[in-house]
């Protein structure tokens, strides 16, 4: 019955005993552009309603003000901060993602592990390597399942990030190996978030729940609260019990030499990875047709079918429902060449010039197309036919975004919630992460001026 | 895609529009039944050693004292008292059942409720309808997907219970039926709990968490957090990834006339339902055999291959452990004639009169004999051979424990915690919680002493 050899045991056993030190140069650097994205994210998702209204039901149950809230003015308790920040990553759907799993990581994981170190003060060495160990977890257990396990209708998101999550804090904590086991199997079983979510607020809840019930599990383990030693890969663990597929291959070979967690990758657009390659062609588009926007009679989109499986809405009525609208993102790229959080506000979403251009957008499938690939093709009034095939987009691993576009990202999305001097000051400090002496110093300087007195006093 | 009818929606709809006065007089007295042993069940776990750690844990996090820590001195904000208090009432295995699914409701749900009620004052007839509503709520949904759900791993009194309490809190906040639904909603993606967890800390860490997300979920939905409107039934919703059975008319059908909440038992002993009638038998054995139970040579069961499956351990190492050994049970009931907390301590689980006797127990799996029942075959030493076959166990449906039996069972095991007057009042005042101005007074009034004079300054 426990044939398969041990998983989560060894895992905890590597989680609990790497060094900083073991860490590459360029694992490191791979890492603080992981950290330095979601941090920008973070800020830039603040204001959010989805943010306001999370905050409005858990401030009444929240303990001391132990942590900040990215981006605003409260300060909560560790495990509220932990869970808001996580929706204020994600909410904008501006974040990281492993490609391979379609995980955004750093949402569970940094979320957890930035509210922790501002209650229990954390070098940038050992925040660093706690994110990137995290980061590597999330991943490689995504590895293991991913993709039946999302095919099933698992927002992958969660399910995998409350482990990162539960990894990354318990190195914080200095859990030994057993305890580091019990925090794995508590995340285990509190493994959850469904893809019946998505176009919900929902959606971000997820990394959010994520990082809050993972850094709880490793709080819990620390004070002895025991659980399964064998939590992934028992016949009722999470593997067999949440996928048909279970690779711990994936899980266990080549730890602390190949890297997951180098693999993230970094959107240029606000919305699912999958519409990237739309919006990118299309941006191009515009800008070769120049005044012939107007005259677009129709616009053909080829796509492999995930594309709309997952963001097939034909008529989004909400800014997050346009996230999950192929042709809302080709009508924003192609008027107005913004793939950016403003083009998935309510207002856009809404537009008439934009709803008339949507409507003129059709998608085929084809299985032969890449799920990072688009044949798009626009037919103008006159007859004209103009065609664009993109092989990758912007933002994948073969065109990852270079260092100064993610600091414009970071910018130009965090800029609009902190203002233009502080997002600048918190980005060159995002840079300076790997010698921090305390990296609580961070969150609370991505705070609006007003917290962020209080917060200095 | 959709072609399922709608479920999540009718069911809020009932949810949010029942009125207590909806209820007959049968169903409330089922329902002050199940409070009643919950309350008792609360309080006797309150002292466990699980119970400990989870509050060191969490103490550090908790807001601001709103709701009491059952039989014992703290007091922690909402959703951690929520917590808390799950972990208590489930820890011993004594609470009740809902034998068509071997669901737990009242943890969830009452857990959830009572903490509210202490913050937003509750009358007893409104808080003996959210109860009644979200235990009926966990019970038709683990109806809908019962047995595949629970077979493939799922503890369902967790992932079923966050659904119970989300329904109960839903009516204590006066949520309409649209915010109801998204409460729903936020606690279907929170759905969780291992079974790979049993014998751990994490198996009571379920209804807990479920009461404490369950909770969360109708305080979101309040503040407009929105989420799936068809959150059970939709392609990619709770019932299809967490089920391959999914029968909505279990849902929906008779809700109002028919009730799952009046099906509620109660147990007699402190473990897993499936060993009952063996512990019945043994002790009916012991009575019979008198001091020959020295003399036993071996003892051989006939039962179901569930019952195996689920508390088969041959050499428990500790008192949870033995609640998942039926050997273990058997020899306590033979030696001792005891099923109660005091059988699953550590202390016996490892005495070695208790070991010598269960080793001497042998079973063989028999489809044809029901779950709740048994075939018993004494042994002894001379030769002689005693039989004994328990058709239903005392506590089942068909043999429901007496009002007196609650009671004893509610003073045997609150006594030792809270003492013998303490707990005589606080079962008075429980029988009196239809007619209750403020429900949250029997939370206080479970407090130990030093709380308890601090809650009524």
């Amino acid at each position: 019955m426990n044939a398969t050899p041990a998983v989560t045991r060894p895992l905890a056993e590597w989680i609990s005993s790497l060094k900083p030190s073991d860490l590459s140069d360029e694992v490191r650097a791979a890492g603080v552009r992981t950290f330095l994205n979601w941090l920008g994210c973070a800020v830039g998702g603040a204001r959010h309603e989805t943010v306001d209204r999370a905050l409005a039901a858990v401030t009444l149950f929240s303990g001391p003000e132990q942590a900040s809230v990215i981006g605003r003015t409260e300060r909560l308790d560790v495990m509220h901060a932990a869970l808001i920040n996580g929706i204020s990553s994600h909410v904008l759907d501006y974040d990281d993602t492993h490609l391979k799993t379609i995980i955004h990581p750093a949402g569970p994981v940094a979320s957890a592990i930035l509210a922790v170190a501002e209650h229990r003060p954390v070098s940038g060495e050992d925040f660093l390597a706690a994110q990137i160990v995290g980061v590597e977890v999330a991943c490689r257990i995504g590895n293991a399942v991913y993709p039946d396990h999302y095919d099933r209708g698992w927002h992958i998101t969660g399910t995998t990030g409350v482990f990162g999550a539960a990894a990354a804090v318990s190195r914080l904590l200095g859990l030994d190996a057993e305890r580091t086991t019990w925090a794995l199997g508590i995340a285990a079983t509190q493994a959850s978030g469904l893809r019946e979510m998505f176009g919900t607020m929902c959606k971000s809840f997820h990394p959010g729940r994520a990082a809050q019930n993972g850094a709880m599990a490793a709080y819990l383990a620390e004070a002895g609260f025991d659980s399964s030693l064998r939590s992934i890969e028992a016949p009722r663990g999470f593997a067999t019990v949440l996928s048909t597929k279970q690779d711990y291959a994936e899980i266990l070979d080549g730890l602390g030499t190949r890297w997951e967690a180098s693999l993230n990758s970094y959107k240029p657009y606000a919305c699912g990875i999958v519409i990237h390659p739309t919006i990118d062609g299309c941006c191009q588009l515009r800008d070769e047709l120049g005044a012939d926007v107007a005259r677009i009679e129709s616009v053909a989109l080829r796509t492999h079918p995930l594309v709309l499986e997952l963001t097939g809405k034909t008529r989004p009525q909400t800014g997050l429902e346009g996230k999950f609208s192929v042709f809302h993102a080709a009508a924003t790229a192609l008027l107005r060449g913004d793939g950016s959080p403003t083009a998935f506000t309510d207002e856009v979403v809404r537009a008439p010039d934009i709803i008339a251009l949507r409507d003129k957008v059709r998608a085929e499938t084809d299985r032969s197309v890449h799920e990072d690939a688009v044949h798009i093709t626009v037919t103008l009034t006159d007859g004209r036919r103009i065609e664009k095939s993109v092989a990758h987009a912007i933002g994948s691993l073969d065109r990852p975004l270079t260092d100064a576009e993610l600091e414009k990202k970071f910018v130009d999305q965090s800029a609009l919630v902190i203002g233009e001097a502080r997002s600048r000051d918190l980005l060159a400090a995002a840079w300076t992460l790997p010698g921090l002496a305390d990296v609580g110093s961070l969150a609370r300087l991505s705070q609006t001026e007003a917290a962020a007195g209080r917060g200095a006093a």
